[in-house]
C-alpha cells in the first residue's frame, strides 16, 4: 500500500472514532484520533473526543498507547480536525502531541474558527513536527460530521435542520390534526437518532399544546439529551406539561408574554425563559438563534407545526430539510409548512437532494439549500 | 465459467436485445432471443420482437444466424419469453425453432395467459428439444419489463401508471394553475420515455383546455406514437385543440354527451368517440378500461390534473404512481389529486416505494399496491 493510501485508511478511521463522538462531546466538535508506529501501519492508540471538560481525542489517544505500552515516540497522529494549540477548558493538544514525542501530525480539515486556523499546524511545525493535511475527500467527510460546529464558528449561529413527516402529497396530519401515524417505526427511530445529534430540539407552543410532546430522545441510547426550546409568544405552555416531568433536560421557552404569573408557575416547573421582540406579531427568530449561539448550540433541530415552520422557512434560517415521506397519499389535510402565496414558479426557495435512502417503508429526504 | 452461469449470462443478454423493443413491438410482448453454439459460449445470433405483425424475436435471432452464416443445428436458443406455440399474425417460433434444428431452448418466463403458458415448452420438448427454464431472478426481470403484457393477459386490463410531478409539499401548480416548470428538463424528457413504454397516453379535458397538450412523445427517438385518448364527459374538446395536429396518433374521447354537433366536429378533426355510462356523474373508468384492453393496450399512461387522478385513485385503478419531485416547496397551490377525506390515517391508500432515482435536479420515486 502506498503512504498516501495508508494516510488515507488511517484518516477514515479516526473519522469512524469520531463518530462514536455524536450525542456525547457537545459543544465541541467530534473529533477522532489514531496513533501510528513510526513503521507507518501498527495502529497504537485510539480515541474520540468526550464529553465537554473532558479530555479530547488527541490527549484519548495518547492515553491509549500509554495503556497498551506502546511509546508514542516518532508515531503519527491521524486527526479529523487540526489540533487546538489555546487553552480552552484543557490544555492545548498541540502540546500534548509536542510532548508525546509525535513525529508526524496528519490533520483533516482546519480549525472552523478563521481566526484560529492554521495555528495548530504552525505551533506543531515550531516543535519540529511534520504537520501536513490529509486528502480532499476526507476533510470533506470531516467538516460534514461538525457541520453545526463549524456553523457556530463562521457563521456564527447554529446549523437549522428542519425535520418533517409527511405523505406523498405534503400532508402531516389528516383535517382534524391527527397525525399518528403517517411514517413507520423505522422512520421515528431515525427521527430520533437525528435530534440525539442536536444541542437543542425545539418546537413551537402550538405543537405543547396539540400533542404534549417530551421532545427527548428515546428510540436511540445517548449519553446526554438535548436541551428543549419552545417558541411561545404568549406563554401558553402549560405548567403541567410533559416536557417538565423530572429528569428531563433544561427547557427554554421563547416569549414576548409580560404575564409574570404565567412566568413564575413556569420558572417553579424549570423552565428559562427568554424575552424576545415581536416582528410582526410573531418572535423574532433571529433573536433565538443569537440566544442558542450564545448556548454554543451547533445544530439546532426543528419539529414544528406548519406555522412554526413556516416561519423558519420564510425568514431563510433552514439549512437543512430532514423530511421522511410515507408512501400514502392523504387527500385534504394539514400542510407541511404555512407559505405566503407566491408570486410565481420563479420565486420559489429552491432546495437540493442531499441525501436519499430508505428508512422502512419510508423514504427519507435530506435537502440544503 | 459454470453452465448454470452461462446460462444467466446469455439470458441477461436476451433481456438486454429486449429492452429494444420497448416502444416498438406493442402490443406484442418486449422479448429478446440470443443464440449459441453448441460449445455454449460463441454467439451466433441475437434478434428481439419487431413491430406488431413483424418477426418475433427467435424469428430474427435466425435470420441473424443465417446471415452471419452460423449452423443452428444443436445450438441452445435464450429468449426471454415461451416460444409461441401458436399461429397469430406470425407463424409459431416453435416451429422455426424446431426447423432450424436448435437441441435446446431456455425460457426465462412463461407465457402470461394462463390457458397458454407451458404450451410452448411442451411443443419443443415434444419435437426432442430439451426446453428448460432460467434462474428466478431473470424470470422476475423479464415479467417486469412486460409488466403490462402481463397485465392485459393475465387481468384483461392494462396495466395503469399514473404520472405526476410535484413539489416537496405536494403542490402541482401555484394556486393560479401555473405550473410550467416544477420540475427540470430531464425529469420532463424522462417522462416522455415512460410515455414512449405505452400504448396510449390519457388524459381528461380539463387538461386539454388547460394546456392544450399534444400528448405525443418528442424527448426521445421512438418507432411509434402512443394512442391518445382524453375523458371528455360533456364533449368539450375544441375541435382547434393541438391533439389533432397533422401526423399524430389516434385520438380517442371517452364521452357521456349526446351532442351530435359536437361529435360531428371532433370526429372530422380524426377523434373517435367512444360512448361511456356515467357513475356518480363522471364517466366509468371500467368502461374506460375495458375499451383499452380491447384495444390491446399494455400499459396505460395517465397525466391527468386533480380531479381525474382523484377518480382513477379512488376508484383502486392505479398499478403505478411515477411521481417526480422537484426540491421546492410551494406553499398554496393545487393538489397532486382531489381525493375525499379519509375517516383516519388507517384507511389511507397504502403504497410501497419500489424504484427511487434522481433525475437532474429532481427525484422520480415509482410506487406500487
Amino acid at each position: 500500500m502506498h503512504a498516501a493510501d495508508l494516510d488515507a485508511l488511517h484518516l477514515g478511521q479516526a473519522l469512524a472514532l469520531a463518530r462514536h463522538a455524536i450525542g456525547l462531546s457537545e459543544p465541541n466538535p467530534r473529533v477522532g484520533c489514531v496513533l501510528v508506529a513510526p513503521d507507518g501501519r501498527q495502529v497504537i492508540g485510539e480515541g474520540f473526543t468526550q464529553q465537554a471538560g473532558g479530555p479530547h481525542a488527541e490527549v484519548m489517544a495518547l492515553r491509549d498507547a500509554q495503556t497498551r505500552a506502546q511509546s508514542t515516540r516518532g508515531a503519527t497522529a491521524y486527526v479529523t480536525l487540526e489540533p487546538c494549540a489555546h487553552h480552552g477548558r484543557t490544555p492545548p493538544c498541540c502540546d500534548a502531541l509536542v510532548a508525546a514525542g509525535v513525529a508526524r501530525v496528519v490533520a483533516a480539515v482546519g480549525d472552523p474558527n478563521p481566526l484560529v486556523n492554521g495555528q495548530g499546524m504552525a505551533r506543531l511545525a515550531a516543535a519540529g513536527i511534520r504537520a501536513e493535511w490529509g486528502p480532499a475527500e476526507l476533510a470533506e467527510q470531516a467538516r460534514e460530521l461538525n457541520i453545526g460546529f463549524f456553523s457556530r464558528m463562521q457563521r456564527g449561529r447554529p446549523w437549522v435542520r428542519m425535520k418533517m413527516a409527511s405523505s406523498l402529497d405534503g400532508r402531516t396530519a389528516l383535517a382534524d390534526g391527527r397525525s399518528q401515524w403517517i411514517t413507520g417505526a423505522a422512520a421515528r427511530a431515525d427521527g430520533h437518532a437525528w435530534r440525539a445529534r442536536a444541542g437543542v430540539v425545539l418546537c413551537g407552543v402550538g405543537t405543547v399544546l396539540a400533542d404534549d410532546p417530551r421532545l427527548d430522545v428515546r428510540e436511540v441510547a445517548i449519553a446526554r439529551q438535548p436541551l428543549r426550546a419552545i417558541v411561545d409568544t404568549r406563554l401558553q405552555t402549560p405548567p403541567q406539561a410533559r416536557l417538565f416531568a423530572a429528569g428531563g433536560s433544561p427547557v427554554r421557552l421563547y416569549t414576548a408574554s409580560a404575564d409574570s404569573a404565567a412566568a413564575q408557575a413556569l420558572r417553579e416547573r424549570g423552565a428559562t425563559l427568554v424575552p424576545c421582540p415581536l416582528v410582526d406579531g410573531r418572535i423574532d427568530l433571529a433573536a433565538v438563534l443569537a440566544d442558542l449561539h450564545a448556548l454554543a448550540c451547533n445544530e439546532l433541530h426543528l419539529e414544528c407545526g406548519p406555522t412554526l415552520a413556516g416561519a423558519w422557512l420564510q425568514g431563510g434560517w433552514v439549512d437543512e430539510l430532514l423530511l421522511y415521506q410515507a408512501p400514502v397519499l392523504l387527500g385534504p389535510g394539514r400542510p407541511l409548512a404555512q407559505l405566503a402565496a407566491l408570486p410565481g414558479l420563479d420565486t420559489a426557495m429552491r432546495w437540493r437532494f442531499h441525501e436519499l435512502t430508505r428508512v422502512g417503508d419510508d423514504l427519507r429526504l435530506r435537502l440544503r439549500r
